[in-house]
């Protein structure tokens, strides 16, 4: 077979690419990241295209975010450069929020008062954004409401304002509107401020399965604002702390000789934190009181930091190896299964706890480890067992993470507080048998639902 | 205000991403494209993430493609490596094909024929894929088959085979479907060959909106078998002719004194190809008769190669001046218009032919290179001319395309045969009545709808 293989670089010369083979540069212009390699055979020519997309996005942490002197939501996902050059331009600023229901009723005042302020042409679609109405239907009547109002789609971004069903459904319909129409999240819940707000994912449930539609379209901007707790019935914030939890458990990993002491002092120092102090950040609903940095500011700060390292550089997901899995191998079918009775950090608690006894099992954790870990989700108002939650599902959640994980169990387990690793293989039926009645012998009767 | 600015790359460490000051490494591992900047002001800590997506996929024409000697339709995705670790697999190959109404009646069999003397385990979805099917409801039809089924979002991609309509829809299902899982196109017309195949964008209509949902997310790879066209029905092949046409008037650009001749030449000639052997391209269906490359052979492969160059450094769209956006001005709006009278590469030819007037008014082309290339439209038995593109209508899609464009028209217009220049401000309407009333005094009566 003569085959013959060449690689091209793009250049573009008055508003048109032209390839060039990498030898011979004969035209100047700007030259594009993306490549094109051509294959020449009898059977015909096939090409290979290599195109990189890059994503920008800003998570910023700000107070007073719905004071009208306060430029954040409506400029906020802009460069000082592009902010210049949005200013100089006379049209109106237009917007379309879409709120969740209850958010609402809290705040929904606050947001109009703003957007008047502001004299911003606007449109408020109040949604009831809860898991069990995370479908395509809503998808499509967000989608439908853009439509009417009618948006630019490079300079008009939808605002998303609620907990991470609002997010995630509003994302979808902003990546699916002309391919792709810029978004902007306000996360109001503890839980969606640590988790959904920070990533490119989006998602609607679909055939009884969580999430199984959406995309990978990070928003132009996430928004932070921790003043939203204050309104948050005191479940939802643990909910919130269960993710918090996870990160902090989770995210470090185990110490290398040739790193800093400080990256694994930090957070352990972290996990620390959130045992002396857990209870009371709970009941102040993380609310800081004084201008310095105190341990509500600290551990959310740090719980972003660390999602963020872990996230940038797996935007899309491509490698399945992720420590930020911990408590969502058997969550996700708990959740569905017991819908609504319990709340999503509720469930990657669960799924957490029952996961630093597979690790106590293994040797990885000590009795005295496990031990603290489990009070400090009691303390923070977590179940940390479920009745729902039988030997039958684990062992269904950890076969399908099996099929859907290229047949590698990926499993994040803690190997010390405040630090984790991956591990691989699949657990024996007797060993997973054995922590299972150990967990619910010690846990049936902890006194959580 | 204090504000203090550093910018973090990513290094993977025991399977762990940490966050390194670019100007302190400290750890070893692999480090990740992404970056992270933080900035720390008396406001708070705002975060921007700046992660690059890289799409890879293969464009491959072949011969034979429903021959079950031909591994193409089942492995031509992927690369020699790849390809290595799937062979020492002895999982039991799958595929969902979905394949349009149509064209099942035609190569159903020899799919079916394939698919079983490769053993592999198949599930074939035949749908009725039109202009007017073509909405989120036959979108979520071939979601519930896929999910049904049951397919490894890693390794078994969903094979489109038909025309534009099937290859947007399928693209779409696939790219929702948990987030993404890939897929392959098989474009069996002319039209969805040279255009919908090559690209990343996926689509359905919305709300009386051409393509007004959709995604950005190329398939894992293009089969391009030209012997699908035999059963095309003749309208069917000039349909495709004229996205053709389009590819070869518009995509080169304006001679530069620093190019080498036959980059112009190439392309010129092509032109000129068409002008004198597109009647006899037409009526043998492009099929070639040897084993030489002919005129079917060069032009369609020379179209491929140009819409690389176009598409390749722009797959997002980022960049809003688009030379393969010639014909798609107007087209989109008499496309919905007259549904489905006109078929989308009738509807473009339209769109050129009215261009190619307002390029003559100014002064772009001469007169016998306007006279050239409608001739060269009707000799293709392609409509330059209908009586529902009114004058309002085409008023009414350059002002659309104004708003949606950020403010400028970027209209491109041809300037030569074989070369194409982007215009960005907007025509006269005194101009544009004029150019109108002209077109249609010499083309209204063409003999064409």
């Amino acid at each position: 077979m003569i085959s013959n293989s060449s690689k091209f670089s793009l250049v573009q010369v008055r508003g048109t690419w032209i390839r060039q083979a990498e030898q011979h540069r004969l035209a100047e212009g700007k030259v594009s990241e993306a490549k094109i390699y051509e294959n020449k055979s009898e059977h015909g020519v096939s090409w290979t295209v290599v195109s990189p997309i890059v994503f920008t996005y800003r998570v910023i942490q700000c107070q007073n975010l719905l004071d009208p002197t306060n430029d954040t939501l409506l400029w906020g996902h802009l460069g000082k450069e592009e902010l210049k050059g949005t200013m100089d331009n006379s049209k109106p600023v237009k917007r379309i929020v879409v709120i969740d229901e209850t958010v609402n009723q809290l705040y929904g005042s606050q947001v109009t008062h703003y957007l008047e302020a502001r004299n911003v042409v606007h449109k408020i679609l109040s949604l009831p954004t809860t898991e069990e109405n995370k479908g395509l239907e809503l998808v499509t009547k967000i989608l439908e409401d853009i439509h009417k109002f009618g948006i630019d789609r490079r300079s008009e971004p939808i605002i998303a304002i609620g907990g991470g069903v609002c997010l995630d459904v509003v994302g979808l319909a902003a990546s699916l509107y002309r391919r792709r129409t810029p978004y902007i999240r306000v996360p109001t819940t503890l839980l969606s401020y640590i988790d959904a707000s920070v990533g490119a994912k989006t998602g609607v449930n679909f055939a009884d399965g969580k999430n199984k539609l959406g995309s990978y379209v990070p928003p132009v901007a996430t928004f932070l604002d921790r003043s939203f707790f204050q309104t948050l019935p005191p479940r939802q914030i643990s909910n919130g702390m269960a993710e918090m939890l996870k990160v902090l458990v989770d995210a470090r990993l185990t110490v290398e000789s040739d790193l800093p002491r400080m990256a694994l002092m930090k957070h352990r120092g972290l996990f620390e934190l959130l045992e002396a102090e857990g209870r009371k950040m709970l009941h102040s609903k993380l609310q800081s009181c004084s201008e310095q940095e105190d341990s509500a500011a600290a551990s959310t700060r740090i719980a972003i930091e660390t999602m963020l390292e872990e996230l940038a550089p797996n935007l899309w997901e491509d490698d399945l190896d992720r420590l930020v899995d911990f408590g969502h191998l058997i969550s996700p079918e708990l959740e569905m299964t017991v819908l609504p009775a319990l709340l999503h950090g509720e469930a990657v608690n669960i799924d957490m706890s029952f996961m630093v006894y597979v690790a106590h099992q293994r040797g990885l954790l000590t009795a005295d480890e496990k031990y603290r870990i489990i009070q400090c989700m009691l303390a923070l108002e977590l179940p940390v067992w479920h009745q729902d939650c039988t030997l039958a599902l684990v062992q269904k959640s950890l076969s399908e993470r099996l099929r859907h994980s290229a047949g590698s169990l990926r499993m994040p387990l803690p190997t010390g507080l405040g630090c984790a690793e991956i591990f691989h293989d699949m657990i024996e039926d007797s060993i997973l048998c054995q922590v299972y009645h150990k967990w619910t012998d010690e846990l049936a009767s902890s006194g959580n639902k």
